[in-house]
């Protein structure tokens, strides 16, 4: 009973003190029942624009047309703010691959970015070859050494094939009551979704070569050997083909290469294994452009009133990797910001702080595009430009298309207490609260990038549903993966939170001085 | 008391009645632990010879592959016995497809078999046309006069696109407690598997046209008018495609057919829906094989002893459809037959009852290849041949790569419970028991030919594992969906079961002429 009371009365102070506007709330229900964009939204992003490689025509299409979409709803000083991505943009136009002997299929592969297409039709019997997998510099220079008449003129499977077991355990769909409290407690990552390929690689051991360090070698050897086409395993099941990007940048320093499903490069395996003369035929047809050097963030804004001054910024990256259409990753994230925004708009009330919406490039690449709009435009805690202060903070969404469950704020617990108050009102959709963090360190999405220069990035936690199972990165993100109500909801929720913080008297709740944790050092880990 | 008395009063009848012979069962647990052959067997049917394809030349490679393989094992009378399939045989031998404009991308789909190659690649803007579903002929006639001038020339995309919701519900994998009890208990079809297409379709109201029907005309208006290629939704999630055949078998009644998978069919009909000029490209080559009319099955002898003129035959069907290569539909139930012939071989004892293993063809167009067995071997109860009295039983195999967990005969409850006592010793290994069916409806699975004809065929019930959801007759039905220890089980469940029913000294009960059900007439449902 005392505590019963306890509760009532603290939560009443809280009620009190954050003065949520309920009815605005009400408002924002309402309109995205009636009126919801966000499907057409990423219907646009991802069937007419996708795959958005970051400086890609494709990527650049979406901006300028997510731009003139927001100046079409209302929304002020809609640009595109370029940045030097220092790499020329990429697309695969067209890719076909067969097994022509002594099988007959059609393969089903993606192609690694930022490699060149072969030159018409190649055609050769299938090698694959088997590199240690840490070795030291000695050991492989010997391997690459032995194995180097392998490969000239040859279509070079490169691995032994990942055996992926039958999988008998159900994928979580929704996130439950105890991953949601780990979450809430500050555990499962500094806000953003993270990622299987995000956790720092295991230290090789002493004297050791890592698996990037061996890679680099192996491309090199395969250009200077005359390999025709490089084949990886995608080692997942179901088809499933995951495809990231020749690190280098650089056409010159790889052969043509591609990700072939774990089922067709495990049937040419066993085939070779039985000492078949396997035939494969790739035809890639891959374009460059340099004028991606420059890529671009989209940015617009809401203007506020009394507090102009100070900004409310939210956003999510635009830029996808080239698979599928970047549904799940990132175009309904960017389009439940955008949805956030229409619905702020649609209120016909003018917020009292700035409310700015940000569309970032090269998110996959490393968060670039996040990285060079904080540094052009804040600087950092220690080394802060003039719109350093007025910041409130940064709401962020990647992590695919599942309801908004928590936020996770860089700051202080009086920043998350405010943060918690604004989501409570939407605990009917999913929202359980809000988590603080402490932690500089960058990685997982762009809200990091504002967390790392001790700024008020606001990750939003999410229910998993297919996202690291199925879609991430993958063939299968496309639009038929959205959940669209979840979709609709999370852009309620959102609107609700940044419009409760654009309103409040105060700013957000931040570190002091004493408070502010150390910078991370970039590459750290 | 009382109860547990008499259950284990009559436990110890059946087991003095059934005479298990226990020291073979452990025979051949060890001979499959010590030396399985069933996954190189599934190998060679999918890696080297799938798609099997009845009438391909895939097919009968795989059928000699086996005939020489049980040979080489010390089967004796190996060989292919023919039958008048009547049609030609049918592969892809590639095809690629990409849409090229507005946007550029690789598309994945299946060919529907036995429709014409294109010639060279066949390019077009996209129309979508979607007829009645279920019209009459009068609106179906007047739906086509009234579209004829949309398809000339055109890649013909065939329907709205399906929509897919994400799946929040896990897949069973293991058979549950709920669904053994109801197979048991004689629910779930005559001890085949059934399938999602085996449900007779519910007959049309009256005056209206059947989905088949529709279709035809629709065939033959797209060749009429000129249509470069049709393309249908595969209507999946996922990637997942399901692609059966142009149900004429006549290449010239059908344009080239392509089935698309969801996630491109949807792409572009939405892009469409925005008004949007769609270019499409499909360069498809198949190949068709006259001398497919005359097909094979398999056919291959344990000869007996004091009883050799009384047969046990046990079975699956060999060939498989086309967008995989037909492992778990139906390589591994062949892998898992062969395996258990394999394993009574390795006794170096002699049954006393011919033990016959037959792998059939056709068995997806129809059962066809295990009808022209019966037919030709047994005929009917009514009008039986002379060796109609000499089959103990066949037993099936055909649901995928899960355990064994049950089996269904047809024949009076005696014959179940004998079954069941063969079974018992491998309720550590899964199995639950045995049902009796009086069915003599044909449907599922080949085991039903012989139900038809009035004779013992034995359906066993397996665990679902992926098989409905994702690997039926799909594009992901490969050698990785297996799961090798559920293989290696089945095998030694079989062979024991098979063993027992040549060694008893009687044959396995059977109806009484009284108690025969009637036959069912093809056709009626």
């Amino acid at each position: 009973m005392r505590l019963a009371l306890l509760l009532l009365a603290s939560a009443l102070l809280v009620t009190a003190e954050e003065r949520i506007n309920s009815d605005v709330n009400q408002k924002l229900r309402k309109e995205e029942a009636a009126n919801s964009q966000v499907m057409k939204t990423l219907h646009m992003l991802t069937d007419r624009y996708g795959p958005r490689l970051t400086g890609s025509p494709n990527h650049e299409a979406a901006a300028k047309w997510a731009r003139d979409k927001m100046t079409e709803w209302g929304l002020k000083n809609a640009h595109l703010e370029s940045w030097d991505f220092g790499h020329p943009g990429w697309l695969n136009e067209r890719a076909s691959g067969y097994v022509t002997a002594p099988v007959k299929d059609n393969l089903v592969f993606e192609v690694l970015s930022w490699t060149p297409s072969t030159k018409g039709a190649a055609k050769s019997q299938a090698v694959l070859v088997d590199p240690p997998k840490t070795p030291t510099q000695e050991e492989l220079t010997a391997w690459l050494a032995a194995n180097k008449d392998k490969v000239s003129g040859r279509i070079v499977m490169v691995g032994k094939p990942t055996v992926v077991p039958v999988n008998f355990t159900a994928v979580a769909k929704r996130m439950d009551d105890e991953a949601l409290q780990r979450r809430l407690s500050g555990q499962g990552g500094p806000g953003g979704p993270g990622g299987p390929n995000r956790t720092p690689p295991a230290k090789p051991e002493p004297g050791k070569l890592t698996a990037a360090q061996v890679n680099t070698q192996l491309d090199e050897w395969l250009v200077a050997g005359g390999a025709l086409v490089r084949v990886n395993d995608a080692a997942m099941a179901h088809g499933m083909v995951r495809a990231f990007n020749n690190r280098s940048y650089d056409l010159a320093k790889v052969v043509p290469t591609v990700v072939l499903r774990n089922e067709d490069y495990g049937r040419i395996a066993r085939l070779l294994d039985d000492g078949e003369k396997v035939e494969m035929e790739f035809d890639i047809t891959n374009h460059v452009y340099p004028e991606g050097k420059t890529t671009y963030n989209v940015v617009a804004e809401i203007p506020g009133t009394d507090k102009a001054d100070e900004v409310v910024m939210l956003g999510g990256h635009l830029d996808s990797w080239h698979s599928a259409t970047g549904a799940t990753d990132n175009g309904i994230g960017s389009s439940m910001m955008m949805e956030a925004a229409r619905l702020i708009q649609s209120l016909g009330e003018k917020p009292r702080r700035t409310i700015r919406i940000a569309l970032w490039s090269a998110e996959e690449q490393g968060l670039l595009g996040s990285q060079a709009y904080v540094k052009e435009h804040f600087g950092t805690f220690e080394e802060p430009k003039a719109e350093f202060g007025k910041l409130v903070a940064y709401f962020n969404i990647d992590s695919g298309t599942g309801r908004v469950r928590m936020a996770n704020v860089f700051g202080p617990q009086e920043a998350a207490d405010v943060l918690k108050s604004a989501l409570d009102p939407f605990a009917d959709l999913g929202v359980a609260g809000a988590s603080a963090s402490k932690s500089r360190r960058t990685g997982g999405t762009d809200s990091t990038s504002f967390n790392a220069a001790g700024l008020a990035g606001i990750g939003l936690g999410q229910d998993p549903i297919e996202y690291f199972g199925t879609t991430w990165h993958t063939n299968l993100d496309t639009y038929e993966r959205i959940v669209p109500e979840d979709a609709m909801n999370a852009s309620i929720v959102i609107a609700g939170a940044v419009w409760h913080l654009a309103n409040r008297d105060e700013m957000l709740p931040r570190f002091t001085k004493e408070q502010m944790p150390e910078p991370v050092k970039p590459g750290r880990d």
